[in-house]
């Protein structure tokens, strides 16, 4: 990791943490979290953004854009941004090319660009005669991107998953009663969290118990772009002819490998996943070690016995438990819903 | 239920309002929650106050307080007070005479105090020319106080339980290791509340597995007065004679019946009982439905199977399961403590 400290002012450090704070508030999923800080010739502010999760303006021309709206010029300033501008054009232009046509003068950027097609920002910035430093507080911008940075080393999509249960961790009563443990604003906020994935996934334990369709509340089964609105069911037992779950985006993979479901989702465009369950399916994806992000929702419900949230993990003794963190990324990491609790957690081992 | 509107002015109906508020800011256990608010006859505010939990001044000296500490003078006033003021003198003597040595000319009050030996206060009042009025948000009084009026009514301490627990529900991993689960912030917050109750109690199973002491940290094991600074062990098996909680204060209740030992317990003048598990004695305890609030602390921590937090509860459906709700009461319903998440809870049909 870097241990040289780029030539910076005390003003372009003092951004960049800020930059960082507001990275912080982008939601995880298939784009990194990244902030960026518009700074005048003397260090003054002029606007700042960041990205806020996929198919929306990356940090940069969203700071660009808040210096406009301000009435500010971002002519001959310096940017100041957690991640090396991207070069490619994806959902949205190459954030290189923004930065030239704004005719800005310097950039400052954290950490350096892993994704293949992204990177060669730095380059084309000073190709175009743009003063480029880079490694200001790469650690702590890596950090922010570990699991990210990790799924697409991977090759792999970038994996949410996301558990409802009682206070003492059960998914069903004794006798497999489970709907609904969670109150409607705990609901509705996994919905919110389904519409951001490109893919939802469930066991065939879940499907056959409660035939769930897996679009967004009120959507309809709308045709799905490459990648996108997949609704997947994972597991060897077929798939009842009249599942609620058919329809276009409907995918059945008959396997019980995850490792095989990332390959084969990841090969059809998917970057970002969300398996809603069951417990089974769930404590697989956490045994192979490629969940990078948990929204528990905790219901203030004492069930004593029934289903556990995740069977068979294979932890033997404490010290083998991955101890999750709370992440306040795109959110506080601890949030009342309604009569429940939502909790919103990173891997071991990832900082924020 | 009171459903007759007593004659009071808008800015006493507010107060009441205000005073509520400041009610739920105490602390639960052996005392109800109480708060006060301090009018001029021209309806201003003079000073306010709430019950911080036993030992320290009721509701009514501490708003009679900060009226002299703003620099005003109660005499004259009307104190609006969500209790019917005591009569009776205990660890601080009775409120009724206090207002009567102020000179107010008016309470108002919501709830009647069921109180036995405390009751009385409104007559005593109007005994001395005080014009006195209850029965103004009496339901709203009475809700926050339901948990201590049955416990009174069933001449039995307040109980607190206290529980440690992984996210999913676990007290101990597959190999029975349970040190720590929790982080030290939330342990030294488990030490505030034992300094609050008047006993603490634990099975023989906790006992033999790990031994505790029972006294909030750092405190010596001092001489108990009667009714406090209790320690207690529950279950047929015998104390070992070297076991760290011997010393004044620790009783040995050989019985697995809670009523028995809440009976025994009360007889002792113990008014607030912490019980600090272990899941067994939590499940006795839940099952008997004389619970009165819970602190769950939760670790994200995942062990998937391990000793569960409330075993054999005898709860086989989803709708027979105790809905417990958030309570903001002594502070927030849901807390951040460290890296662990703290939930007070109370239980079903008692309202805020
Ligand atoms: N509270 C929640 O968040 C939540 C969410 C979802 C479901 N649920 C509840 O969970 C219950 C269903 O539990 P479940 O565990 O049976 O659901 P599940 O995890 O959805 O399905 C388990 C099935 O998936 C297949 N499978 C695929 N990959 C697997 C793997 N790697 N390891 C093990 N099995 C794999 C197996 O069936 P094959 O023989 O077909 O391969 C297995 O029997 C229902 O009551 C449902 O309502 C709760
Ligand atoms: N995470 C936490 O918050 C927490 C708190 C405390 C303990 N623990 C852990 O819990 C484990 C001990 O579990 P445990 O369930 O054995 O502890 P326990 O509940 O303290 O003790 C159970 C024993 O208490 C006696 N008992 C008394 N009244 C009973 C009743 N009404 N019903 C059932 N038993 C009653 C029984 O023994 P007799 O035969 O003697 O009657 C029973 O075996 C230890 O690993 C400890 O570290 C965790």
């Amino acid at each position: 990791m870097s241990t040289t400290t780029p030539a910076v002012t005390t003003a372009e450090s003092e951004a960049m943490g800020r930059a960082l704070d507001l990275a912080a508030q982008g939601v995880r999923g298939a784009n990194p979290l990244v902030g960026a800080v518009v700074l005048s010739g003397d260090g003054a502010l002029l606007g700042e953004g960041h990205h806020r999760g996929a198919g929306t303006p990356h940090a940069e021309p969203a700071a660009l854009a808040d210096v406009r709206r301000r009435g500010g010029d971002p002519r001959g300033a310096t940017v100041v941004v957690t991640l090396e501008p991207c070069n490619h054009t994806g959902r949205t232009g190459p954030c290189s090319e923004a930065l030239i046509d704004a005719g800005v003068a310097r950039v400052v950027y954290a950490a350096a660009d892993v994704n293949g097609p992204a990177a060669g920002g730095a380059q084309r910035l000073r190709g175009a005669g743009v003063d480029c430093v880079g490694g200001l507080d790469a650690d702590r911008s890596r950090r922010l991107n570990a699991r990210w940075a990790a799924a697409l080393a991977g090759a792999r999509p970038f994996v949410t998953l996301k558990s409802a249960q009682s206070l003492d961790g059960r998914v069903a009563a004794v006798d497999g009663t489970s709907q609904w443990i969670t109150g409607p604003q705990a609901r509705a906020d996994g919905h919110r969290i389904r519409s951001l994935a490109d893919a939802v996934l469930v066991g065939t334990g879940t499907l056959l118990a409660d035939d769930p369709r897996l679009t967004p509340r009120g959507a309809p089964a709308a045709t799905p772009t490459p990648g996108k609105g997949l609704r997947v069911v994972m597991g060897r037992t077929a798939v009842p002819e009249d599942a609620a779950i058919r329809g276009p985006g409907f995918l059945h993979l008959p396997t019980r490998d995850v490792r095989e479901v990332l390959d084969e989702l990841f090969g059809r465009g998917v970057r970002h996943l969300l398996v809603e369950g069951g417990p089974r399916v769930a404590s697989a994806f956490l045994r192979e070690g490629v969940v990078d992000e948990l929204f528990s929702y905790v219901a203030p419900l004492i069930l004593g016995d029934g289903a556990p949230a995740f069977p068979d993990l294979g932890v033997g003794t404490l010290e083998a438990a991955a101890r999750w963190a709370l992440d306040d990324a795109g959110g506080p990491g601890i949030q009342q819903l309604g009569p429940d609790v939502r909790m919103h957690l990173r891997p071991p081992s990832t900082g924020p």
